[in-house]
């Protein structure tokens, strides 16, 4: 096992026990979260917006449009902060005061670079498509050299990263005469597939889609 | 209908046709999300951190431990961004290039105040509770005037927001013969509550718990 650098900026202060280090838990968490919300300080203020990303080692990537405004600002070598937030659960005590939220949270402070390599772009974007629907690339036509040209490709390399884990009952249960405490899980779980194309439903849904689900 | 202005940090720049500036357009949103991304501009970069919340009319309000240090900085009038992403599903278009994700999202801008009055601040605990699970409050004794002093609780004027929004089918899909396409619909379900306490189970489920869904 290795660690994350508990930094001033990365270490867990409310709930220090909540707080995780181990790099391969960071990395489940980050594996299993479908967005990101990425931070930028910009002129007028902080900015945050979700975007989707992968993740191979220490690196996020993060893409968009060439000419998104966003990616371009984040390119310039500033401090990002990319966070990513799993809700698992709302943790109902005896007490509004303790009421709660399970819940994994990744946060990760790191700058960007712009990629360049068209094959790097290419590898990205197909993993970008891999992880949301595991198998989906292995059914789709190579990237083209013009869509690579029309996307802008970002790659922060961790710089500090910490965990914050909430998981099981309400701490506080002391107070619950007649009053039900608990946890209600909340898992995201996908519906019924809706074909588009020409003629809808032509082609079977394949097995990454309906077996479609998040690693844990 | 009102509207939120369209300023130059508020308006959509990319994809135009997807921005939302109704105001009950993104009240619906905002209602709609268990967990908002903060962000605040720190000394050393922008820092982002999930936390709960709720509005009432153009007033968002957080809380939390009143030594919570980023909170206390959030509290000292600096620009504040507050982001709120609902993922509703994936969508698998005919290349890698078009794949996309169907979301509802709000950006605010604004800048948040400390509550001192005991009597807001519990309204505020009572909002967030019954926000989460509607109903909650009433099956609770109230806050107690110890529990409101060691809660900070911060309320931030809309200054300005948007929203974001993308739905339906793959706008690229002529490109897939034999490739399925379409969208995989996502949504945050309630599993099988787990009791807490010192009898687990003793005190049935309440119709809160029960019936807990969130609003489209």
């Amino acid at each position: 096992m290795t660690y994350y650098n508990k930094t001033p900026k990365s270490r867990i202060h409310r709930h220090p026990e909540r707080g995780v280090y181990d790099r391969e838990q960071v990395w489940a968490i980050l594996d299993a979260g479908i967005v990101a919300h990425v931070g930028l300080a910009e002129e007028g203020g902080p900015k945050v917006l979700p975007m989707i990303y992968a993740r191979d080692g220490d690196t996020l990537y993060l893409h968009g449009a060439r000419a998104n405004h966003f990616l371009k600002a984040g390119s310039a070598g500033v401090p990002l902060c990319v966070t990513v937030t799993l809700v698992d659960g709302l943790v109902l005590a005896g007490s509004a005061f303790s009421h709660s939220v399970n819940y994994r949270c990744v946060v990760v402070y790191g700058r960007a670079r712009l990629l360049t390599s068209a094959k790097e772009k290419a590898a990205v974007l197909d993993r970008v498509v891999d992880r949301m629907v595991p198998g989906r690339v292995g059914e789709l036509r190579p990237t083209t050299t013009k869509e690579l040209g029309a996307t802008a490709v970002l790659a922060l390399d961790i710089e500090e990263a910490s965990a914050k884990v909430r998981s099981g009952p309400p701490g506080e249960t002391e107070e619950d005469d007649g009053v039900w405490t608990g946890v209600l899980p909340l898992t995201l779980v996908p519906g019924t597939p809706v074909p588009a194309g020409p003629a809808p439903g032509a082609v079977p849904v394949p097995a990454s889609v309906s077996g479609w689900g998040r690693p844990g």
